[in-house]
């Protein structure tokens, strides 16, 4: 388990534009500019892993997930989306929601691998998205 | 959405050594001589997308998930876990369980990432992982 005394993050920040809350947990658009319409879903303790929480909020974190998804294909159309929970350097639980394109900065690696070629990402729909993951959370 | 008219490698192999399966999903050992531990829970269907099964099939997807990581934390006591479904290479929906330590090889970073040091892993644990996530799965 990482302890650690310096502040979270996650706890002191939103971690970017919010586009949806609850007391539970809080769903943010992302500021990278390779990747517009990148979302995370936050959970608003600081807990670090899933199973640190009982099925029902597991469930219930991961509904949230898959509506940004849902709101994400229906909005981007991207042609995958990658889910993932790391935590590495914020160990604050966190989804990662990232529509991804062949011809994106990274594919087929992930985010995180090599660049595979540079390309100015398209933002015309992040207004769309915005509007989808609103009416899709309610 | 990625169509592609090349084998699937989930569809035509295990993906890794069995460790648990049902008619819906499996639970596979990687062979990653760096991350021992490393699991994957693969959906039997060629499905790409969370998004693409309806809730139930979600939820029993995830159900497995978290098992794996309580099984993980249980014989492995890592320092974070992992969870990620990308499938940018291998559109067949799959999710990487990955144990992380500090010192890995590539710690913060994700798997995916940059190199931080090399560093020969640990494998005694793996057949009391292998035990549990038995146990644990029935």
């Amino acid at each position: 388990m990482i302890t650690t005394s310096i502040p979270c993050e996650l706890c002191e920040t939103s971690g970017g534009e919010l586009l949806w809350q609850d007391d539970f947990c809080r769903v943010v658009l992302v500021d990278d500019p390779h990747y517009p319409g990148f979302c995370r879903v936050i959970l608003n303790r600081h807990i670090a892993e899933m199973t640190d929480l009982n099925e029902n909020e597991r469930q219930r974190l991961m509904k949230i997930v898959f509506l940004v998804e849902g709101a994400m294909r229906e909005a981007l159309c991207p042609d995958k989306i990658n889910l993932a929970s790391l935590g590495n350097m914020t160990p604050h639980l966190h989804w990662h929601v990232i529509p991804r394109f062949t011809d994106d900065r990274h594919f087929p690696n992930s985010i995180w691998g090599e660049v595979k070629r540079e390309k100015t990402a398209n933002l015309s729909s992040i207004s769309i998205l915005k509007q989808t993951v609103r009416l899709r959370l309610g």
